[in-house]
């Protein structure tokens, strides 16, 4: 089978070189004479790739000394648990700004651990179409974060321009469009990232904790849950998942051959030229429930004029070789997840789809 | 390089077809044009495998539908709390029986929960050589669980016969024998095992949960950390490990074609008794600190006459290809890990090198 088009929304699609890599030394990794897969995790080997990896992370980023960078396991869905544990004890409350089915996720948890409070939300009818305006944020100047979520997969939102929050830090779940921008760290307390959709597989968490962040949390949780755990022994306080931050390092080195964030950003803002001017120049056959100001760059959501031309959208798409084409099952409609990964062909491909479809079908 | 003897203690030695058939599909997973790496959770093709893994366990192990099987993240660490956590509230308590390093980090765990008391330990000046005898316990007939640590890794330790604790319902790491012997599950409430001895890559925590025992769990904990949310949701509550879990497959059909746990049982037993067979041979040149009827066939642990001949023959055997021979930095003293993947083959080849090194040095 060839290739085809992945535009799932996660785990989603990966550089073909950093498969390749993988593929050509998964029976001898680093002449280490075994596979990556079965090397301790105290070998000088992965040991290297441990910490390219987390240089790699902070070059990229262009993040200073002042933040920690960890391999955690659990997925986003932990960090919504561990992130309360760590900081939001009694007498304390942080604000949640809630954009999506993620970002009320968090707050749910948040809920169950201590005082959240909810600063700003844009649900209308259990639609989430747009990102707040700072003038619509009610803070809280003595929260101790103000936790979002910067790109908002199911409902293909995405903050542009992060909030201003003055001295209180932000926390940011940044699982589907870390690493495809540039953006000022400075004002994160934390950042959080799946890996599955911008930096590798499933089954590795990162988590970027500035250090005065890390200094506030607490060390009187079970230990796994304590971000000083892992902090303290570089994530090595137990087995980490190896391989998933193998595949990180393969990804970072593909992405820092691209050019970086800078380069990847311009890529990724042509992409989105590309298929959101595609939506918006086919006289309403395609329509994007979302406000202009708040389109995601990762997740291209838009609607056809009926259920059953959305399915049929989706299953001629799947034949023509794209495939994760339908919409969250929660909203429905169409999805192109457009990752770092997914290459402007690929863009174009569907771009080229979608306009014959329209012709066929208009 | 050729491949290497891999005898590391976890992250440890796969099969090489498992390794193999990874290699050979690793860009096109099931015929589906893309990568398992990055293929959805939600594809059909991930879910086949996703259930057939959850069949091949149950089956391979003997389970009855009476217990469920779950893909968790963060180790047995994790599950050193987990446990607890779901089963250990308020006015009940739980028994541990001590054996070593990971069994002391469980009952550290219990202990930040709830009630958890040392039903036995067989700790003498901070070593642990043997596994208690059934006179050594002192049980508790109303703790809610007995928890034990099946093998010990860093001391070489196994339980050949497990306790009897009438009706308490044992829990087990059995992160480094699962699946290596047949044993009754049925006296077990819980099982887990992180993946990276006997089953698979590092990343994924196997855990059996015996239906009695999760009707038992409590639903008001944070989401991510109740047993329920996965078994509600067959371990797809957000993205699981999906490369992890569709190694273990890989891993699980090599153990099936192998003949199953009975006939890799046999092996392990012929395993055990060439090299402790040469330990015992040896005229005292090797010497195994370990009761005999605790000996482990997972970790075969001993010393030699100094520290300088121990570090000597490591670095001999690495420079001969037998890689991971450095005892745990706790314990020192040299360490074989002769998991299921591991050959006879390798076990023969370490073996005349350990009669080798002695006619040179004794």
């Amino acid at each position: 089978m060839p290739r085809l088009h992945n535009f799932y929304a996660g785990p989603a699609a990966l550089p073909l070189s950093a498969l390749e890599a993988a593929r050509d030394e998964l029976l001898d990794f680093a002449g280490s004479g075994v596979s990556v897969l079965e090397t301790s995790h105290r070998s000088k080997e992965y040991d290297a790739v441990h910490n390219e990896t987390i240089v790699l992370i902070k070059e990229l980023l262009g993040l200073s000394d002042n933040f920690d960078v960890l391999f955690l396991q659990g997925g986003a869905s932990l960090q919504f648990t561990m992130v309360p544990m760590n900081l939001l004890g009694p007498g304390k409350s942080a604000d949640y700004i809630l954009t999506g089915h993620w970002s009320q996720n968090a707050y749910k948890e948040a809920q169950i651990i201590g005082n959240a409070r909810i600063a700003a939300t844009t649900e209308k009818n259990s639609v989430f179409s747009s990102i707040p305006q700072q003038s619509d944020l009610k803070l809280d100047h003595k929260a101790v974060y103000c936790h979002i979520t910067s790109n908002n997969t199911i409902f293909g939102t995405q903050w542009h321009k992060f909030p201003d929050t003055a001295t209180v830090p932000l926390v940011a779940d940044m699982s589907s469009d870390i690493l495809s921008r540039r953006f000022n760290p400075e004002p994160f307390g934390i950042i959080y990232a799946g890996a599955q959709k911008n930096m590798g597989p499933a089954g590795v968490t990162v988590v970027i904790i500035r250090k005065d962040m890390l200094s506030k949390s607490r060390r009187d949780l079970p230990t796994m849950l304590s971000y000083h755990t892992h902090a303290d022994k570089n994530s090595l306080f137990n087995t980490p998942p190896t391989f998933a931050i193998y595949m990180i390092n393969k990804v970072l080195h593909w992405l820092k051959d691209f050019g970086g964030v800078d380069a990847i950003e311009k890529e990724n803002r042509a992409k989105g030229e590309l298929i959101y001017g595609a939506i918006d120049e086919s006289d309403g056959f395609y329509h994007c429930p979302v406000a202009r100001d708040s389109r995601s760059l990762m997740n291209v959501v838009f609607k056809l004029s009926c259920e059953e031309l959305e399915k049929k959208f989706a299953s001629e798409g799947l034949a023509a070789g794209f495939l994760g084409l339908k919409g969250h099952r929660s909203v429905g409609g169409i999805r192109v997840s457009i990752y770092n990964a997914n290459t402007l062909d690929s863009v174009k491909d569907i771009v080229a789809f979608m306009e014959g479809f329209a012709a066929r079908n208009g």
